[in-house]
């Protein structure tokens, strides 16, 4: 990042008009090295992609406003990677986003990359790998942005306790990216365990343990060991925690409860929503939370923190925490049982849940009209004997020269130059797997005018199976958007679905789920000069095409530096004297 | 490669005076892509990292003078790759010697990279990467080089046959190198199997089925699967076959035999020898021969091919081939025993096999004196808590930026400034563990004036534990070397060690085996510039250090090629508008 931070602070706040504009914060400065260790995150030992020699990787506490600086070497032997900073908009600091052959070059082994980007907002956030699967290798960790000096959250609490939930494969990423791009294809199947912040058991059911009364010696064994031990979270009675929950899954869409405790929802993705009090939240891969819990039951036990999955038939086991009212031993099993997770297929619940996300009071209400409206529907196809992803039936496969610099520097070659379609047929019927179930590999990309107002339509759509319609999670990279709205079937654009459309107090977020069959409107201004990804979270799905680029004013982005542009056509161009 | 093909052959016969110089051939374009894929090399399946969907790679064959033009498209997901083409010499061609770190930098994922080099001396070669760990992946497969147009070997045959031998572990290379970086240090152990042309069988003896009588349902099962059905060796009677045989284990060392046939070792490492005959001949990672074989047996039987391990406790099972003397059925098991490999640590039997090795009459013979001696002492150390092979004290970390393109364009600050020793104290004892059993890591090389001749001392010593001293296969890049002689203990360099040194007929090799607790001396002259890698073949070992390279008259490297320098710090520098 060639700018001087002040020069980079005015860009920011000239950018972000509509948001709350710090004051210069610090600057934190952290060096990382990132490499692969033997892990057990459900007492299984494998191989995991660590950090300074952490798993999960370290917690980022800043204050919005600061500069964080991270130094980041790549020690692992073969491997480039890269790190994204899932929330963060990298205002002016597009190629700060860590996605590879997006926003920049992976960085190779034994070289090091400088991550410097402002983290303008305050909330709860989170960071991963997003090269290849590495994410689902355990290359995250959290991210926690609290009010810059001086200022204060819009609600009170005592204390704070940090959940970052992800699940967990046994077989290594490199064997699942075999099997996802094998032909015939190969399913990766349910996770093995779910993790919370990074732990889990694997074939012991502390919950069956406990319901059952019995004394697991597997499970006994489990606990001695520092790396899969139950995560015990420590309150004292009569208090109010702020519980900062995430997901980074690879695959699976969760929900948690807290056993006999209400959960009062503040925040989504970094901004604050109207509150709203619940028994449970849903989480998909993407989502932040924060959520506030009174301790106000009986004091004399201890209760189950209980994460189990959602939206797929559950194969997966439900990860437990203990909420360890002191003064009792956090060895004290809870006198409840676990919470039990909604039916996995009870849609019906998770929508309601959705439902009441409204934005808080004094969040920025979205402009009134948008100029363009992009529809993108969401398609499961065959290609080349394997399966895919598409979206208006393209399935998105990456450049070897990141977007970013081959779009800065004009290189037309690097990329197709058709324009992907803004919409698909009316008459397609989304409750039927695809009549052509064929698709096509495309690196092609939306190109946005700078400020312009989008509205995006995800539409949702049966499988190749028949009677399957998954749940996705939508990321944006660079921007929040409001989500305006969710439906059933087909969107049609007429007064009923137009009725379901909330221009008042949509939040702002910047992951959004598509229910089976449904759609989800969601409009975005672009006012972050750069490339960023929107894509659906679960990692295979990223992995088999589900995805597009959105090039926004790329002609407005300032210098990229040279180590992100250090490979494929952007190198070549750039070493033959090219300049930037 | 920027030189027209008809001044690079100027150039490449310019440069090999010592050999002969083979009429301008063809030009000779393969396209490969490099990808992972499941394969069952011993039955068990596995990843491995195929070439065009094969494994092991396609062979290549050309004539003596031909230029083979290799197009690869990396499609691994996250990981660079490049190929060492082992014992072609690469005159004139030095950034296409495939070392990641050394000759260029990893070919990153979806670019691709073309090889260009002439294949100027007729032999039994293969190719393989050399990158992290990846050969022991499977990334590896032969190649022929036939005598030029016109031209005739020194010796007749009516057939030839192909092995191409190997190691194989089911531990993922990634899970292999984490355990050899790891804090306390993890050995990887024995593989799993042996592989003839990429075929084994684990867990189902062949011999052992053929030895008790009995059928064995498991091999029964395994020889349905092609992908690890024994080999067959199809023969007609009383023909003379050249079998050429190449090994690119990871760990072990192998002893070949073919029930009641004599062979007849009439090439090395695309040397032709002074025809010699065997029993059985060992053969080191890194080695290659040709040797003659008449099917002069009894025909009606057809008789086992056994490879077995040398120079390790054999965890192992040998691995079998069938030499199917025509028509019989391949399928008929033969009447003899499979030939019994000699005892692992018969020390004595591998000596006197090694011994035999002199160059045919023809064979350029050494400069009758050096100008300049390198010894190097190989141990074992510690270092950081990990186990480390080191030279002269000091372990080999490849750097950032690969040692061609750094030195080319003299960027002093990537390379460490010292000079590695030359020498070893004349008071350490080979017979014990190392006294200082701490060792450093270091990148620096050896730099070497043109054409000078260097004879190098390798030196073997006790390891880490008391009584224990292995096997070290040595492969020199770029050129090779006559083998003066070996000895046992530590070299002295009087009178006795003197008469051990033969300057009248040394074979020339590229890759030469120290024995336990003993020494070897070796001639070359640094006729070739460019910067080159000398090492020990075994996988691990190199990974764990055991190496030095060899910067030989840089400045008289033509222009490098921008893309084996599109990383690191040659990167940046030309990015900045420098130029080589």
């Amino acid at each position: 990042m060639r700018l001087p931070l002040p020069l980079l602070a005015l860009v920011c706040c000239a950018l972000m008009a509509r948001q709350h504009c710090a004051a210069a914060g610090k600057a934190r400065h952290l060096r990382w090295e990132i490499s692969n260790m033997f892990w057990s995150p459900d007492c299984e030992e494998k191989v995991v992609i660590g950090i300074n020699g952490q798993f999960p990787g370290p917690t980022i506490r800043a204050r919005a406003g600061d500069t964080v600086h991270v130094q980041l070497r790549n020690a692992l032997h073969t491997e480039g990677v890269v790190i994204h900073w899932h929330g963060i908009r990298q205002i002016g600091t597009p190629w700060a986003d860590g996605t590879a052959a997006i926003s920049q070059c992976a960085i190779n082994p034994e070289e090091t990359f400088t991550y410097r980007f402002v983290v303008d907002k305050p909330g709860t956030y989170f960071y991963h790998g997003h090269y290849g699967m590495q994410r689902a290798a355990g290359l995250y960790g959290s991210l926690v942005v609290d009010v810059a000096e001086g200022e204060e959250e819009p609600f009170q609490y005592d204390g704070e306790l940090n959940l970052l939930l992800s699940d967990w494969y046994h077989e290594s990423i490199h064997t699942q990216m075999v099997a996802l791009s094998s032909r015939p294809f190969r399913w990766i199947g349910e996770p093995q365990s779910l993790l919370i912040n990074g732990r889990g058991q694997f074939n012991c059911s502390l919950a069956a343990a406990h319901t059952q009364g019995a004394t697991n010696t597997q499970c006994a064994a489990t606990a001695a060991n520092t790396q899969c031990a139950p995560v015990v979270l420590p309150v004292q009675p009569n208090k109010t925690y702020r519980l900062r929950v995430a997901s980074t899954t690879s695959l699976a869409s969760l929900n948690l409860a807290i056993g006999n405790h209400k959960l009062t929802v503040v925040e989504a993705d970094g901004n604050y929503v109207d509150p709203f009090v619940v028994d449970d939240i849903d989480l998909y891969s993407g989502d932040s939370y924060s959520v506030l819990l009174t301790t106000d039951q009986d004091t004399s036990s201890n209760y189950w923190v209980s994460v189990g999955v959602r939206g797929r038939l559950p194969k997966t086991a439900p990860a437990l925490a203990v909420l360890n009212y002191r003064p009792n031993r956090a060895s004290d099993l809870p006198a409840l049982a676990p919470p039990v997770t909604p039916a996995w297929d009870d849609y019906g619940h998770s929508k309601a849940f959705t439902y009441r996300i409204r934005a808080r009071a004094g969040t920025p209400p979205p402009p009134p009209t948008a100029a363009r409206r992009i529809e993108l529907l969401n398609t499961q196809n065959r290609m080349d004997g394997r399966i895919r992803w598409s979206i208006n039936n393209v399935s998105m496969v990456l450049p070897a020269t990141p977007y970013l610099g081959s779009l800065k520097m004009g290189l037309k070659s690097t990329l197709a130059a058709a324009r992907p379609a803004e919409t698909f047929s009316r008459e397609y019927d989304v409750t039927l797997p695809p009549p052509n179930p064929n698709t096509t590999a495309g690196d092609n990309v939306y190109v946005l005018a700078h400020n312009t107002t989008v509205d995006v339509l995800l539409q949702n759509a049966n499988a190749l199976s028949r009677n399957v319609s998954e749940v996705h999670p939508w990321h944006l990279h660079g921007h929040d958007f409001w989500v305006l709205g969710y439906g059933d079937g087909a969107y049609r654009g007429d007064a009923a679905d137009e009725a379901r459309l909330n221009l008042r107090d949509p939040p702002l977020r910047n992951t959004a789920v598509i229910f089976p069959y449904g759609w989800t409107m969601l409009r975005f201004v672009a006012d972050n000069p750069g490339v960023w990804a929107f894509h659906c979270h679960i990692e295979p799905h990223l992995h088999m095409g589900m995805g597009v680029i959105f090039a926004e004013a790329v002609d407005l982005v300032a210098k990229v530096p040279n180590e992100a542009v250090s490979c494929g056509a952007t190198a070549t161009a750039l070493m033959a004297g090219g300049h930037l």
